[in-house]
């Protein structure tokens, strides 16, 4: 591997789709290859960062939508300018849990926000940097819940609204995908670990070559 | 004056340029007239907002440039949402300290980040909420500097920066004025209290009437 250019990679996905295994084992093979990781995360990616995600995970009372966004989009901001930037500058490779495209994805899914703008404010925070690959681990999380019908004859109704959100998440995520092919690897969560891992491999490897 | 009707005012100007005075002054004459006002201030206007401004104002450590405009975004966000725009619809009269000018003017003048780009994050916080009036108290800061000079023979260079940022402000604060001339009344705020505070009721009567 040379090891003179700096990788912007990112994974996305719902929780529970094996991010952080495939960020871990990822790791690994690039470290065994002599390369330095930065690991990174939003929100509280930095010591800012880590006071605006208590107060956007755990505050107390309503936060207004708008505000919260730009609380995230302030989050993203000082991480970019003050982890990523200076880690790709530096040649390293930085593996991300979650960026814009989280984001994105999780307000287009809720419908409050449109979910361009919040794309928008993501992209003037961060000076408008793009991952070089964004690794989609995509879960059907409809195949999981068909399995769960079998067991259960009736859902109340939260548990359908929760269905509903979290299949909206993935539709939007696919949608992203699908608007930028050259930027994401789309993988089936179910896939064997290994497996995944070695395909997430061949796709950085081809962009390390 | 009828009852029936919000209005949202905003004081602009530099500290010292008296805001406090002329918004306490034009309470006292809207209570009289038996309208309901709301004050309002940016940053900390909120709960949420007061958060944001310890970490703004008072917190150790750089906080990167576009973090920071998106703090006061947030926070702009949330005092709208909550506060300034229930009370327009109940009716009611907002006098707030400072607005997006404030933030559009300081950027200008510090030449950091692009003001226009400001502006669009502010008005994307507030669903492109403008004030009905904004009353800029307009303060010559080479007045008083030039009467400053005749005492004394030399600056240092701090001093000459801080004068120079100052008339970088007061230069983007009149431009901003002459972009909307509707909008403001710009005032000298060196006349006698009492006759600006007769041009501010004077205005504002007509926006009632």
């Amino acid at each position: 591997m040379p090891a003179d250019r700096g990788l912007f990679l990112t994974f996305e996905g719902g929780d529970g789709s094996g991010k952080s295994t495939q960020s871990a084992l990822l790791t690994e093979w690039l470290a065994a290859g002599g390369r330095t990781v930065v690991h990174s995360r939003e929100p509280g990616g930095t010591e800012l960062g880590l006071e605006l995600r208590e107060i956007i995970l755990h505050r107390r009372g309503y936060i207004a939508p708008r505000a919260e966004a730009l609380l995230y989009a302030a989050d993203r901001a000082h991480n970019i300018a003050t982890v990523v930037r200076p880690a790709l500058e530096r040649g390293d490779i930085v593996i991300q849990d979650r960026y814009l495209d989280s984001s994105v994805a999780y307000q287009g899914a809720g419908r409050v926000l449109d979910a361009d703008e919040v794309r928008e404010v993501s992209l003037w925070a961060t000076e408008r940097l793009l991952p070089d690959l964004t690794i989609l681990l995509d879960l059907d999380i409809e195949a999981g819940r068909a399995r769960l019908d079998d067991a259960r004859t009736r859902y109340d109704r939260l548990e359908a609204e929760a269905a509903e959100f979290h299949h909206r998440v993935r539709e939007a995520y696919l949608a992203l995908a699908a608007a930028e092919p050259a930027r994401f690897l789309v993988l089936d969560a179910a896939l064997p670990i290994d497996e995944l891992a070695a395909r997430i491999r061949e796709r950085v490897s081809d962009l390390l070559a």
